[in-house]
């Protein structure tokens, strides 16, 4: 048992370590590279991918897995190991099951037609004519379905897709939480419509990008980025990604009259990275050494941007330093001003640019398309009007074109299905861990207040950080919360946050 | 044979992606990587390098090799092929072969002592302590020692080494030109010591990095660097590296007091880029669109360093602009004042800083003394005592400490023996090249005072940069010239240039 496992140890390191040379590829690929090279970079990375698949689904690593015992019904194997290892294990053989059941065929088909989809897609939403997509869509979406049939599910094809992101979630599971949040969102939104609007006046003036560049740097310095295990750089959609255990990079983009846009991306990619930068020795340096899930991930990142950088302490502590960057911006803007202009709540049409009330709002409109075009319920002809109604329903507002509608993002372009519902459960995830983070530091405002952002980042390594995929969401949840997944903590979390910013009447 | 060809190739091409992949690992690593993933990031590469050399080495392309006839006798094969097919089995026979001669364990070693050697020589470099170095060179030498026997030779172990380096050349060619190489170069250094030295005060002042930058980048653009096909960044030592057909990269170094030590690296590293982006059709994409030699390759960047940037007419073209970019620095400075202060020429201690004249000798003294080492002719315990007298010999100068003498340059610390011959070499092809091409254009001064390199980069493409590796160097030179590799050119050329400049007599 134990020399299996160290065998298959050996090899799967080896994957590690390509998995972050590739990553090395596309970070130069959307940062740095010479646009003439990109033809011959993609076809770098194809093979690159095709050397991983090879010795991901090498008969070695199935011989050492049978050898351990590992099986559908007991993934991690029946090696008295420790935890860690178990985990380990179960990884390994959830990784090497999704490669082996999926046909090569398959496999290259996916790739072939997310190339067209793609380019199809870019096509669409420069002429904000969704039919330019369509065709493409729907051969995506059959592809997805018998991918989810050759992965296998228990109750909804959805659940096979939405395993790769979100492992053990079904989607019987995401839909018990989201009819109910969609409805309380919806309803705190139109409270908030009817509001008085905050003032946002003095954001909407030029803020060079370049003081808004080191302003950024200050601030992800501050929560605890450390810019000798990472860089951040410029790129047209921020991202994170991870290089090796020790090189976990940031991106963002700075628009000169669109100062927070920069700047919360600024802290939310720095949210994902210190998650990947917070593994514990237990399982650094090998495939359990990054987030559990997405949602999770999502968690971190929206921790930071939205629990942390849009509270009312955060700016006590950074107002100061933000009014000597732009001194003639802000003028006359005081603490409570600025926190209720970072807090502006209104419905609009694009996700990526939603408030922290509206935006789940966006997800599990997805959400519901999602699983009714795998089901065969929604034609892909139909998508824009079934995306227009839901967009009345959910956010009372219809998007004037499909640039703005249905073809805002890339997702499904790329093939992924089954993704976007992490993005709202990182919300619910992050509120969550909030509450229990405030239970064992009482003094959390405090704490935000002086800047003393170490103390928050060692409470989310200990809880959160530190297990990486050892234990699986829900139970890491559990763990770090004493209790299941549970969405009133987001929904009270906005409740007590956007009544108290908008006046709103309560009990 | 036409299939056993097209699978050949099918493999190599994956061999041609995988290498350019691992250069942009070794490229972000030497330029954007955070400092704590340097272990990690050499672990990645190493693991790139076994998948590399597993794949070159793999028995399907010895078969393929041998069903094209393939063999030391004949190593283009015996298919009825275009040159470029010949040339490609030829080059795929030569990797093949040097891969499969070197047994795993000597490769293994190499690496391993390569890396014990490059931290006690930067060890012993800073403490200018040669003793330091001494026990991790000797081993070296015995491992390269081991190389040239597993590879093998005809004359001396030196050509099996020299041979990855500058294929096809041998160590008493080498020689043959060196020896009297050495001592004209020696005895026009010793006449332009004697004379005036040229005036460089207006160079010894500040000249703020950032317009250094501004200006290179421009220099390098009208030389023909495309910047969508490549990039320039910052490094300790300048380099070009290959990471696509479309992607060469150079780096540089500005120092504020050095202007022209920037300037110039530069104009060196973009004449090697501009050869790799200069590939014909026929060799594109596959392993001969490469340089066909380091000797070639450097002729290149010399070439555009020396014969064309430190020529009149190119400050003729460009001091206007030099001057509008530096105004105060460079006030009263006119052409010939400016041509004669970027030639100077005076003996110095280090090969990288050495100008035109004799920087060959600093060669020359390597080549002398890594033969001797090679066959135990010297010992490596006595290496600063031998250096110090060539030097003098030379040079007419010694050494103050081992910094500045035998310990200055990284190769050998590489385990790179057999390498520094190229330097010297292409001195020598840039000059045969040159001459060549002024036959053919005979305008050319003026093409150059009217910054029109277009055309000097279109004679270059046509002769030299399309072929790739097709023909071996001494066939390309052959082509190029109308004759073999003949020395009297470069020191024709000197001796015209710098007689000159001087004012030697001559008769």
């Amino acid at each position: 048992m134990k020399e299996n496992l160290a065998n298959l140890k050996k090899i799967v390191r080896e994957l590690y370590l390509l998995e972050h040379a590739q990553a090395v590829l596309s970070w130069d690929q959307e940062t740095k590279m010479p646009e003439a090279a990109n033809e011959e970079r993609s076809e770098q990375l194809a093979l690159m991918e095709g050397i991983l698949h090879q010795k991901l689904t090498s008969p070695e690593i199935g011989r050492l897995l049978s050898a351990l015992g590992a099986d559908e019904d007991r993934p991690e194997g029946k090696g008295d190991f420790s935890i860690e290892d178990k985990a380990f294990v179960r990884e390994v053989f959830r990784s090497y099951k999704r490669a082996v059941k999926l046909p090569e065929s398959l496999v290259t088909e996916l790739a072939r037609q997310t190339g067209f989809a793609h380019s199809s897609w870019i096509k669409a939403k420069n002429n904000s004519d969704f039919s330019i997509f369509e065709k493409n869509l729907e051969k995506i979406i059959e592809l997805n379905r018998e991918k989810a049939e050759k992965i296998g599910y228990k109750e909804h094809p959805y659940d096979a897709l939405l395993d790769e992101y979100e492992p053990w979630m079904t989607t019987c599971r995401v839909e018990e939480v989201f009819v109910p949040l969609g409805k309380k969102l919806s309803k705190l939104t139109k409270e908030i419509v009817k509001a008085k609007q905050v003032d946002t006046s003095f954001l909407e003036q030029a803020y060079p990008v370049d003081i808004q560049d080191s302003f950024g740097r200050t601030v992800v310095s501050s929560l605890g980025y450390p810019f000798n295990r990472g860089r951040l750089d410029l790129t047209e959609h921020p991202f994170t990604t991870t290089l090796g255990s020790d090189d976990v990079r940031i991106t963002t983009r700075y628009e000169e009259d669109l100062v927070l846009s920069g700047l919360f991306s600024n802290i939310h990619e720095c949210g994902h990275a210190l998650y990947e930068l917070g593994m514990g020795d237990a399982v650094r340096g090998n495939i359990l050494s990054t987030g559990v899930s997405l949602g999770v991930h999502e968690s971190q990142s929206r921790f930071w941007e939205n629990m942390i950088g849009r509270s009312f302490q955060f700016w006590e502590y950074f107002l100061p330093a933000f009014k000597k960057a732009f001194p003639e911006q802000t003028q006359g803007v005081d603490v409570d001003t600025f926190y209720r202009a970072v807090n502006k709540v209104t419905p609009s049409f694009i996700r990526t640019e939603a408030d922290e009330v509206t935006y789940s709002l966006h997800v599990i409109l997805r959400f519901e398309i999602e699983k009714a075009m795998l089901s065969g319920d929604i034609k892909v002809s139909s998508l824009p009007d079934e995306w227009n109604k839901r967009m009345k329903s959910l956010l009372g507002i219809v998007p004037k074109n499909d640039a703005e509608g249905v073809l805002q993002d890339v997702h499904w372009s790329a093939g992924l299905i089954g993704y976007f519902p992490t993005y709202a459960l990182g919300n619910l995830y992050a509120a969550q861990f909030m509450s229990a983070m405030k239970k064992s530091l009482p003094q959390m405002d405090e704490i935000v207040s002086k800047g003393d952002f170490g103390t928050i980042l060692s409470w989310l390594r200990e809880h959160i950080h530190q297990y990486g995929m050892v234990y699986p969401a829900g139970e890491l949840c559990l763990r770090a919360t004493g209790e299941d997944l549970n969405p009133d903590y987001f929904t009270s979390y906005l409740d007590k946050k956007y009544s108290n910013i908008y006046g709103l009447r309560r009990a």
